[in-house]
């Protein structure tokens, strides 16, 4: 494991049926360790946001899960009081895929009339655990192919450092361990290379300057804080050697739904010649889609988040009002970038040309025509 | 005069040489007027950015050195006295080419040696009052050829609003009234026609949000803020109709130095074919360049501006820290947007390509060869 083994989740030492999770809302600028050990805490973390990024989310659903199970276990039709139990977990992010498919995973569990309740919360805890390896392992891969990609780069360019730019964060504070975009440059610095890191802060909410420059911080990769509007500037003065990002959805001909501003870091690597890359576990493509800036709907969030912003006074965190009390604010929180402008998608299968031909090489069992 | 005649910089009403100005530090949240009534007090006023943008510090300089003629008047060698002043005057933001360009403006006139110290003093205020209708009738007319682009746009468009997206303040607060880039919003909003401005917040220092959305909601102009990761989402769905913007530097073949982050405005506008326009008096075109994004240095910016973030906590004015103590941030002013991105550039003499050819048709006397 890496990062001194810090995980954003992880079984709690001393106190059995708890896990723990870093209370993401405090970073960068405190780091709060939660106890969740009910799955009302943890209905109240994925809420309120203590814990995001869709692996993440599934994961600590996965353990809210198992607590249900042991909340349940006293009830006269336990299964019917799971059932209820992970309704209300359900509507913790109604959007959040992820949580749909952990708890969906974990209801089949609980559903196997063959074993006691006992045995089937047992089974749930070790579902929960196999979700989170199951995802570290997904995103070493993606770092163990992305690594290659760097490499090549490193080559042809030489003794000098590698300029990465990164927008939003595809880190491990979305997942349990390594991230997806941030995974390669964790193994890269581990490796040895010498590489740089642009972080986009990524407006409104922050992330690259919150959480992608926290963490890799933590880790000691060498990086740098840029407001959104730089990139275009460094990558046409040569400052940017490649860019890499994660996906919230991909379609089966490599259109990238990312967080908003992506499409323009696009736009500009593809106007100076630098590679632009999407790292993703395939669990983020959706096979029925085609055209993605067509068919995939982009959430509109609350106005709020770019009128004002949170930040540090000095002694606590504190929201500040940064527009004019009567202008409107429009909040759209994804963009999607055409696969003419993505390099390559980078997989836990492998690296391949963002198109229906390249995905399909690694994914053949998702031709068309072939039943899974 | 437009908006309820509220100009940047005015005479005071009631005190005798003494001008008021609007102190934009503290725009949106308080509307706070300042009296400037001696050369240490535009001195302040520029240095510590109570006055911004290019014409409105030149226009400010020219008062404080009419203010430091008044100064100079006892002394036994005046125009020496005066030079002194005048050099202190010329450090309160030392790469200001308006600046410099007032103080040699006015050093002409108290040099006027037929004249007697008093008379040169009253020419220096006559000065800067010209200065500023000068600028006035300049941003006027450029209003006046971009409202002729809004109509035809209009044309095209059909019987419903205009949707223009804006980058950073080209407002009428970084000139005396109209602005540049907004001096055609203003005429299309005065004359009826429907239009809807979207505001790039402009980060680091987030002048969109601040001052643009600020003077376009007090004269009325429908406007919403977005953050700058958004314009490119928002062309790929149809939502702009034209992109207009200033500039700080034009090259003599039409590439064009701006506000950090509108390259990728004007990359997404070419992508869909949206009309990308920068608005500009030809004051602000250096002759002698040819090659922007080779030949324009960039200002490297405090990165404190990037890890920091000024707003209304609900009292009062406060700043707060947006990243990781630790981290690094880098704060580049400004990048160039090639002039193959540019539609047209508009001036005070008219629209024409973003072009050498283009620019040598309105400016016939600058064509090489010719002596000015």
């Amino acid at each position: 494991m890496y990062m001194d083994k810090l995980r954003t989740l992880w079984p709690h030492l001393d106190r059995e049926n708890c896990i723990q999770v870093i209370d993401q809302r405090a970073l960068p600028h405190q780091m709060i360790i939660r106890d969740l050990a009910s799955s009302e805490d943890v209905y109240w973390a994925i809420r309120d946001m203590v814990v995001r990024g869709a692996p993440l989310i599934g994961a600590t659903a996965a353990y809210g899960m198992f607590f249900a199970g042991l909340e349940s276990q006293n009830s006269p039709k336990p299964l019917e009081k799971l059932v209820e139990i992970s309704q209300r977990l359900a509507e913790s992010r109604p959007t959040a895929v992820n949580l749909f498919w952990a708890i969906n995973r974990q209801l089949e569990v609980y559903r196997r009339e063959d074993q006691d309740w006992p045995t089937r919360c047992r089974l749930a805890r070790e579902m929960a655990d196999q979700i989170v390896e199951e995802d570290v392992e997904t995103c070493r891969l993606i770092g163990a192919h992305g690594l290659k990609v760097f490499q090549e780069i490193q080559t042809q360019k030489g003794d000098r450092p590698i300029h990465i730019l990164t927008h939003c964060n595809a880190g491990m504070l979305g997942c349990i361990e390594w991230g997806t975009a941030t995974s390669p440059m964790y193994q890269a610095h581990q490796s040895g290379m010498d590489i740089h890191v642009w972080v986009d802060e990524t407006r409104p909410r922050n992330q690259g300057a919150n959480l992608t420059a926290w963490e890799l911080g933590r880790a000691g990769v060498p990086h740098t804080i840029i407001v959104d509007n730089a990139g275009g500037h460094l990558m046409q003065h040569g400052q940017v050697d490649l860019v890499i990002v994660g996906t919230d959805r991909t379609t089966r001909t490599g259109d990238v739904a990312n967080k908003i501003g992506t499409y323009l870091k696009a736009l500009a690597a593809f106007d100076n010649q630098v590679p632009f890359y999407v790292a993703l576990p395939s669990t983020t493509i959706d096979w029925s889609l085609r055209d993605g800036v067509r068919e995939i709907p982009i959430e509109e969030r609350d106005p709020k988040e770019v009128h004002s912003i949170r930040g540090w006074d000095g002694e606590k965190i504190q929201e500040v009002r940064i527009s004019p009390e009567s202008s409107r604010a429009a909040n759209f929180g994804f963009d999607v970038t055409p696969a003419r402008l993505v390099s390559a998608l980078i997989t836990e299968r492998g690296t391949c040309p963002a198109s229906e031909a390249g995905l399909l090489e690694l994914f053949p069992e998702k031709q068309e025509g072939i039943q899974i």
